[in-house]
């Protein structure tokens, strides 16, 4: 672990960043920037946000006391600096690897870290109680939440701005403005600041605030001033600090986010004025590296690693998940007009960007708004449009009540696509989509897929935008497809179809695999091979609900086995069981699944291992229920399901 | 069943509405409100919002053409005037009765219905998506979206209102604006509303509007115009229409709501306009009603059966969940200054009422606004503080992902107690609370009771709110108290003990009874003792997770069966069975739940029989699966967990 020396290595908390002489703070800056690129090139991590924030988080740690004051970052990807000025430096070299920095803030890392999601729009919510609770307890304490422009989309944002603004407690609200939060910015309010900041009367008045604040002394209360002066003469800019008022909610700025001596100003100003403000920061996006800045595509908002010098990522592209997606996607949007395709503001990242780039008035992006891009897709629906709604597995978490009400109850065809399922990696216990199976199993009506390779996403999203009668939805997990897997054997067409992967002469264990673990069961069946068992493999393909075929398969098996991506709880072992007792087969089952726990980040394959989720530890425990079946056989307790009939072979 | 006379009798289509002469509108609102009180004081239903919103409900079938033109009620219960006008009169006979008219919206009843979820907030998202629809299409057809006040304190809202203002699309959103939703409604929009309302200027102006329009022809843009005007000339009422415009949105009032002309001619500019506007209707909750009117605790908003001439109910009060809930809550307040209580704007049905009598500051009411009602619970814990969110069960989906990652993920003391779970009745399948037991047992530490009693209601929320690391859940049915049922035994201390309600010399088969089916389990017990086989009869109290004592109480039985009034996908059952297995106990378990489905209106008894939910049908279903597991042991498939150990007696 390697920390910088000089007057960035200087700065290991707070107190040490007040004592900085302003003049320095630049330099400060500056040496922040060169050590994020430098490090964020070799893990890989989130890049574009945190270069927005540089002199805003130096602002904000220079006039709120962390940890007696409460700075809660929304989305918490841009805690970096934060971290690197709490006495993180250090561990930037481990940053998003197993036992090592998260890429989030962690109240197991530091006193100065709150809150540990990284779901966006959450933060105000957060920030409301906080204020509610030292009202109560009569503590003076600041809480001061930083929000971007995109997560003020998300409907939480406006419940809790409604209760906030209602309130006469002391609240500081930091909205940092950078007009894009993935995507662009989407929707009424973010068209006044984009209009403004894309036009080039925006960069003209930025130029003259510059001017301005060269002219006037570096600290206190004029520089402020003046920008407030300008901003007055500005109608547009009028637009936000009018609705926030019209809330009830104080309002300071529009403030230049990269000036920190006017950062500062406006925050001295908010955090002395005693009840609930708003400071609203203009930042940019990537600022002050090149390749970020000019990065249209804002491929460097998270990039794995890269080079420092271009921009351009180390690793080769290979084929993904999302591709193989998106291509199916632009393919049956070109037979069937009434495919439409939604985002929330992840165009890019769910392929949803390819479906765009061919029939862009066919796409829509509703912001980060998950729970209006389901129902308005159930709207479309009523209209008579197929929607596709792509998201990332964590995020229907968001709009679990819409799944079912709107578009469930009434029975509409509505695609999810799921990016993003099961195990993920690096982006720690709230990127995981480990939840959705469980979840939706209790939709009535829902069917859903788990494709095994891209062949079988293309397959099943064709036959997904087929039912015209109730929600379907289609997981995969992320990163680099696997190798195709071909079926032996389909039994059944269409929905309720399944794939036999391998059957042999003997049928001991049937090994019943969802989506990307048909690989996994492969390894493991040829482990029991070797032991001399005979393994069936089946792919389910479509695991809500049960296929059939599946139930037939195990009443000719001595034991079953689950092998899932998801949440033990309520998963589709539960189901597997369910389907078994209805159909009055009594063969005993088993689950393999994901625990029911927060996960931490690292690689796939590292918390694969350390969940047991590997062909070796399966095999072993596969094993050992067989031989529970056996000895149950002669009588002792083995299995909870152990059953005595051993089908003819 | 029977249908009125005169006027109201002849209009039973929008199109007779239409024929209706202009003079005699205000006789038909007349005859209409007589309906509606004579009607719901027999069936009980929803009353005060449908008297609100007579005028409105008129002048939009007037304007617009349903059902080419889509009417869309949010909060589906102000739709009993669209109703009558759409020629379903003679059902209010049976409204909310099973196989009778709902009390919501109902496609299976009308095409003049659209959407059947009764959860608020979620109408101006189906419009956006409609919208789309038809501009795809190229149809010309006009979307009216009719919100609450209240409503529009909820998120959705505000992504739905960001992603409108954004398009140019056509679309009509009528504020129905009363000052509350069930409660007066909350937050910083609303104060300036209520603000307004409440003063005595607000009188003196509708007065004036009122004289103004009396003096004017009855029919047109004159009226409008006056209103315009002397809306103009008032400050306070300014500020929505600027926060609206702000976000694009074209804003038309506002509007005397019980004034047909003045919201015709409104409604007639707003679907000129050709784009997304917003017409501001102020209305008055139980309008010509006088125990509506004057009903400042909201009990005339959904009553039950009641005396038309005083608004009195007909039925003796008893005791009932909530209170035992709300009892307790108010003593535990006493003792602890870091109990604080949450309700999102339905203080009274939750019991949080009684909180807030007793301790004003330490009660949030944050609006229709699930998400921050737990986020701000979340912060309110990080401050110290123990919060009780008390919510319908129903209304929890909406807010998974923050009790998920807001809340456990950060392993906060927050107490949710939720009220209406299970199976409840008249509401119809938007209001079951039959899915929380599922969707919560993903959720890591989290620990969830289900008192079957009175007393233990108040001794499983002591339990709860003394858990200090994270979210504890009671929940609890709708109706009256139950008599109190003792156990025989108690296995263990605090959370994690067991009831034992009975115990047969044999041990046959274990029943497993979560919460209120603990008194069905009792019966079932007796008709299977009556039929020779040894019962035992235990309440888990804590469900979530599975007690230790269940799992060494099924190792002594030869059947486990679990019943529980949650959904079957995912619920307690599917716990007990994972729970036995990793304990290696084998015994067979069945469960028996709700069926996954949506199920239909009706009271209590009526679908709990239809479900096969009583305890004649549960005996029958446990005395097949006996026979089951001892043809079993003579050696066929009888029973899918079936197993041969039979326990020594």
């Amino acid at each position: 672990m390697t920390s910088p020396d000089g007057l960035l290595g200087s700065v290991q908390s707070p107190a040490d960043l007040r004592r900085v002489p302003a003049d320095r703070l630049p330099e400060l800056a500056s040496q922040i920037r060169d050590f994020l690129v430098t490090k964020v090139a070799k893990t890989g991590g989130h890049l574009g946000p945190n270069l927005g924030v540089v002199e805003l988080t130096l602002a904000l740690h220079r006039v709120f006391d962390s940890p007696d004051d409460r700075i809660l970052f929304d989305t918490g990807h841009q805690a970096y600096v934060h971290k690197m000025l709490t006495g993180r430096q250090s561990g930037f070299d481990s940053l998003r690897q197993r036992d090592g920095l998260s890429g989030y803030p962690c109240r197991a890392e530091s006193e100065h870290d709150t809150i540990e999601n990284s779901h966006a729009s959450t933060a105000l919510s957060y920030a409301d109680g906080l204020a509610k609770a030292y009202a109560l307890k009569g503590e003076r304490r600041h809480v001061v939440a930083v929000v971007g422009d995109g997560a003020l989309t998300g409907g939480m944002c406006w419940e809790a701005l409604n209760n906030i603004a209602a309130s006469d407690r002391p609240l500081v609200i930091v909205v940092n403005d950078n007009g894009r939060s993935y995507s662009p910015t989407i929707g009424g309010l973010a068209s006044h600041l984009a209009s403004l900041r894309l036009s080039p009367g925006y960069e003209r008045v930025l130029e003259r605030v510059k001017e301005s604040l060269s002219r006037t002394p570096l600290v206190g209360p004029p520089a402020y001033e003046v920008l407030h002066a300008v901003k007055k003469g500005l109608k547009d800019v009028l637009a936000p600090q009018a609705m926030f008022e019209d809330l009830g909610l104080k309002y300071v700025g529009p403030v230049d986010g990269h000036d920190i001596l006017a950062l500062e100003s406006a925050l001295v100003k908010a955090k002395r004025f005693g009840g609930p403000v708003i400071v609203h920061a203009m930042t940019q996006k990537g600022r002050g590296y090149q390749p970020a800045e000019t990065d249209a595509a804002d491929r460097l908002h998270g990039p794995g690693a890269f080079d420092p010098e271009t921009g351009k990522p180390l690793a080769k592209p290979s084929a993904k998940w999302t591709s193989a997606f998106a291509e199916e996607l632009v393919k049956v949007a070109g037979e069937r007009d009434d495919i439409v395709g939604i985002t929330a503001a992840m165009a890019g990242p769910t392929g949803i960007e390819k479906l765009r780039e061919v029939y862009p008035d066919r796409v829509f992006d509703v912001g980060i708004a998950e729970q209006h891009a389901v129902t308005s897709a159930a709207g479309l629906a009523l209209g008579g449009m197929h929607p596709v709604v792509a998201l990332y597995a964590t995020f229907l978490n968001r709009a679990f009540d819409q799944v079912l009400l709107d578009v469930a109850l009434h029975e509409l065809p509505v695609t999810f696509v799921l990016d993003r399922s099961g195990i993920t990696g690096p982006d720690g216990p709230s990127h995981y989509g480990i939840w959705d199976t469980s979840i939706l199993g209790v939709v009535p009506g829902l069917r859903l897929a788990a494709p095994r390779d891209g062949a079988r996403v293309a397959e099943e999203f064709r036959e997904a935008v087929a039912v015209d009668d109730g929600p379907t939805v289609v997981r995969f997990p992320t990163g680099s497809l696997p190798a195709e897997l071909p079926a032996v054997e389909r039994l059944g067409d269409g929905i309720g179809a399944v794939d036999v992967l391998r059957r042999d002469a003997r049928a001991d264990v049937l090994l019943v695999a969802v989506g990307s673990f048909a690989h996994l069961a492969m390894e493991v069946a040829e482990r029991l091979a070797g032991q001399g068992y005979g393994v069936t493999v089946v792919d389910p393909r479509w695991v809500r609900p049960v296929p059939s075929h599946v139930v037939e398969l195990a009443a000719e098996h001595r034991l079953v086995v689950t092998v899932e991506d998801g949440v033990r709880a309520g998963g589709f072992g539960t189901a597997v069981v369910q389907a078994l007792s209805d159909a009055e087969v009594a063969v005993p089952v088993r689950d393999i699944a994901v625990p029911v726990g927060f996960h931490q980040h690292g690689t796939r394959n590292e918390i694969l291992a350390a969940l047991g989720l590997t062909a070796q530890d399966v095999a072993r425990q596969v094993t050992g229920w067989i031989a529970g079946v056996d000895s149950d056989h002669a009588g002792t307790v083995g299995t909870p399901t152990g059953h005595l009939r051993r089908p003819a072979r």
